[in-house]
């Protein structure tokens, strides 16, 4: 194609609110245009390679035996209603009534859609398992939609939904999907951390995450140095920096030689540095308590202090039994933080939340900065694991103005609960290897998922088991969000002068750029261009009237893999370089068609290998 | 591909709503699946299908050198207030507000998103022409959507936009358009009408739709059955069936031997009908007199009777002026019809509907049904063509229960303007042959339109010509409806087992059934199978444990082009039968693959030549 017969506006001046880099260079290269806030349109260049991912994101699901389908990006309202999700999604989900009163919405999301178009077709376990997508137009309302279309409000996302007659089963697509989506990211040349959270802490029983590094990342990582442990700051664990003794007999054992426990006066100290200066220690020595309220609590909490009146109930018949509320004590050692992540999952909570000041002084007695675990009655105590390593700590003594001094866990206290629910931090060590962890600052492209029966059961599928018998089948969900990748891809691959794209994703392959497009230079580059179009390569001619350090500087900018220049002066030979190289070589014209194709298999062989 | 690997839940049952034949087998095929009235979720062998229509539309539009981009699905509402759209466009377009309270459109259509990312970069005329293109998701919210995808809520679209210096460029453009839907259409196996309007009536100045027939059709077409004339009956025009004067004193000298006009009383006489009972004449023989109301009128109506203080003005600086709205009487011979689109076009305004009763007595100064031409002064009188011959005629004598006799055209009365606004019927003649006309329902596929300046004016786009002139672009529009085109290719290839898929749209080439599929019938068709696809062919293979006359019975639904059975009986041969065809053949097996895609070739030659 000639750069005459496209549209390719590109810019020299970066626009104002493009602060990343991948945005900035998709403007320039004239890959993108804003229609509004969080909304682009894609110029051809940009549809170019935004359909190559598409095209690699479609042929390893189908390669899987994934089956392609396309809902509407318009859904009813009814069956958000169905799986609950129409009252919990919040204002990140566009709803739309039409003429006729009706409730809709511009899809955020399928796992309704789909789960309803399954449940109508799905009787017997021989349909099963059953993997369907779409790569369809997505919508999520961003309050402050930025960073081009790394987060827009409309985008394009791979979203897969399997269905399963077991476990055994979703695990195999599950893996299956996790090889396709490692072998996605290859194939675009992207370098991606695959984030595992095996901890089933989620309700599901799997989810892997697949992260880019970047600056302006959602997410903080949480890596290790010496071996391939990643995780989510949210789900990270760390090796034990402590001792703890294996039960509370032992604790005791470990307490003997420690004081009885005594009251501290601390008259307007209420933080834990000024408790640090006040009784001249360190924080570590500290059992800090913080009250958390819980929402949808589906933990057993009948045998639990201060429950014994709490109404546990399901929604609907189906549904899990929870407690629409619930609150705990926690207990930590006073150098972490509490993970609400971790926390939540522990107590099978949709929500947690630090507990508002007045509900601190009514179930602690005392006000905010006094709570401590010895003493409590009107509440659970949940003890991060690193509590129960601590003989002789100081905690808050239930009393404004007074805290405990020599408190023993297990002699003075013991918690309802002991569980892993510290923030982990760059420093903490690793809990596979030992090495040192590390953060990054990470976005999210991709994203499996073990669903397990959460659509299923709300949204009432069922299908015959071989013994006749009515079974709801097990779900899983995969999404990998098409332009984000896009975006990405240009964030890890580009230089000062633009873009440098691999071969795979690139909108044009051989970029011809003619000193000047007439007499032999013509010649010979329409011959070029004619010869590598022949053998299928893409081919962007320049035969625009521009100077050549104009038609160079946009070469670089789009980023083309391959660049021959024919020029007067080397005729019969050109130069031919690759984008990411300083020097060009000299080949003969006659030649060139055949080593570019060959370097453009070549490059591709490799990413697809 | 093996039937146990797709989604292939064929129904034996007609879903109730189905009405229409596309619909029906779409929906017994298993290509789709209803998620809500309108809104139809793709399965995989209709997606494979309408990805094949799609391909053919992208080939097409490349091929003329239109670019595709993708603007949003979802567009800022700012755009279409530029247009004006926003007040016109009525409730079939869905709107929505976001949590931030900013107006946004599911597009129903892209004049201004394509209008508005032009007008940013357009700077020279050296840019133009610029056809950019989309085939994209689409939302109308249909108050009664019906007949499947014929006539869905969201549905895809190919929409493209031309920009030009000038007329002749844009009618360059827009003939390139015209061959490539009608090879678009050919290479689809689908017969259509292409219905030009050429009357320059729409304020554009060309329009050709491209419809197909349909017993459900929106539109009613007239057709010549001796020449190729086509269009639809809004827009129609036939040869005069009365011989008209040549000017006003030659109405006068027609008029001479018909005695002077004269009061009839004629009490409770309302209808023409009942008036030819009374008079004991022909409808011919009467003027009918319509009262009319019009808005956003832009004729020039400053000399017309009765609208002496009408105010002429324009919405925006820009925009054209207009009278919000006038009243007229048309006159027409009294066995013909008003089309109102003709009207319309003729007063250049927006909409024309008959007057309110209340309206009528105000303007002509009698009840409904007493209206006439002769002695009206607050009215223009608007005469259709046929009036103009008419010198004994019967008018409404504007008092109650009172008509004229003997009315002559020129001698007792003379209308402010003369126009052709009748409406055709089947055995009218044609206007370029003289053949009889006749009248079919039809179904638009595709539309392709010169807009003109509307949309460049109101969004103020411009270019500087070569004299650095600022000047602004006019423009094109060009449709075609995807879902809609793939239904209309079952609508007319069809039979009573189901769908007759033409090759290049068949979501599978070759269907391969063997009688059961174990031991040498599995590894003939195995081998079949293998050696097909090996040479680029779709190949669908029923692998599946049901009785043969279910997998013959599914094949013919689905409509595969080709069909391969391997039984014990036959091996080494094997039945191949074309899906129209009664009886198969025997071939040898193994020179089967090497017949198939022959045939396969060969159709897609012919639909492609």
């Amino acid at each position: 194609m000639k750069v005459s017969q496209t549209f390719l506006p590109t810019l020299r001046e970066v626009p104002a609110d493009a602060v990343i880099v991948s945005h900035r260079l998709m403007m320039r290269a004239a890959m993108l245009r804003k229609l509004a806030n969080g909304l682009f349109a894609y110029l051809p260049i940009g549809l170019r390679s935004l359909r190559k991912v598409e095209r690699i994101v479609r042929e390893e699901m189908d390669a899987i035996g994934s089956l392609e389908i396309k809902p509407t990006v318009v859904v009813p309202g009814e069956i958000w209603k169905e799986s609950g999700r129409w009252d919990t999604m919040g204002d990140g989900m566009l709803r739309v009534k039409n003429r006729l009163g009706g409730d809709f919405v511009v899809s955020p999301t399928a796992e309704e859609a789909f789960t309803a178009l399954v449940r109508d077709e799905l009787s017997s376990y021989r349909q099963l398992p059953l993997t369907l997508y779409q790569i369809n137009t997505k919508y999520r309302d961003e309050i402050r939609p930025r960073y081009g279309v790394m987060r827009g409000r409309e985008f394009t996302m791979k979203d897969a939904y399997s269905y399963h007659t077991d476990e055994a089963s979703l695990d195999e697509t599950y893996q299956a999907m996790g090889r396709a989506y490692r072998r996605i990211f290859k194939r675009c040349g992207l370098t991606v951390i695959p984030v595992r959270a095996d901890t089933g802490a989620m309700g599901g029983t799997g989810s892997e995450e697949f992260m880019v590094e970047s600056e302006i990342g959602d997410n903080t990582l949480i890596l290790c140095r010496s071996c391939d442990y990643a995780a989510n700051v949210e789900k990270a664990g760390c090796k034990p920096d402590f001792a703890a003794p294996a039960d509370l007999a032992a604790a005791d054992i470990a307490a003997a030689a420690v004081p009885a426990r005594a009251k501290v006066s601390t008259p307007s100290v209420r933080t834990i540095d000024e408790l640090c200066a006040f009784l001249k220690t360190d924080s570590k020595k500290f059992i800090k308590t913080l009250v958390y309220k819980a929402v949808n609590v589906e933990l057993d909490l009948s045998a639990a202090p201060g429950c014994a009146k709490l109404n546990r109930r399901a929604a609907a018949p189906d549904a899990p039994k929870s407690y629409p509320e619930a609150f705990f004590a926690v207990a930590i050692r006073g150098d972490l933080d509490v993970n609400e992540t971790k926390l939540a999952a522990v107590l099978k909570a949709s929500e947690v939340a630090l507990a508002s000041d007045v509900d601190v002084e009514r179930l602690t007695g005392a006000p905010v900065g006094f709570a401590g675990p010895v003493g409590l009655t009107l509440l659970p105590v949940v003890a991060d694991e690193t509590v129960t390593a601590m003989s002789d700590a100081v905690t808050g003594g239930l009393e404004k103005d007074i805290h405990f001094e020599h408190v023993a866990y297990g002699r003075d206290f013991a918690p309802w609960l002991v569980a892993d629910v510290r923030v982990v931090k760059a420093g903490d060590r690793c809990s596979v290897c030992g090495g040192e962890l590390y953060e990054k600052k990470g976005n999210e492209l991709g994203h499996i998922f073990k669903l397990g029966y959460k659509y299923t059961k709300s949204m009432n599928v069922s299908f015959l088991d071989e013994q006749g018998k009515a079974q709801v089948p097990t779900m899983g969900c995969y999404g990998i969000g098409v332009d984000r990748t896009l975006a990405s891809i240009i964030e890890e691959r580009h230089d000062d002068d633009g873009i440098v794209w691999p071969m795979s994703v690139a909108p044009f392959q051989v970029s011809i750029v003619p000193i000047k497009y007439e007499g032999a230079m013509k010649e010979a580059a329409d011959k070029l261009a004619a010869e590598l179009e022949a053998q299928g390569i893409e081919v962007l001619l320049d035969d625009r009237t521009e100077r050549p350090g104009v038609k160079f500087k946009d070469a670089d900018l789009i980023g083309i893999p391959l660049r021959v220049v024919v020029g007067d002066k080397n005729l019969p030979k050109v130069e031919v370089k690759a984008r990411g190289e300083k020097e060009p070589r000299l080949v003969e014209a006659a030649a060139a068609a055949a080593e570019l194709a060959a370097a453009v298999r070549k490059e591709l062989a490799v990413l697809n290998a």
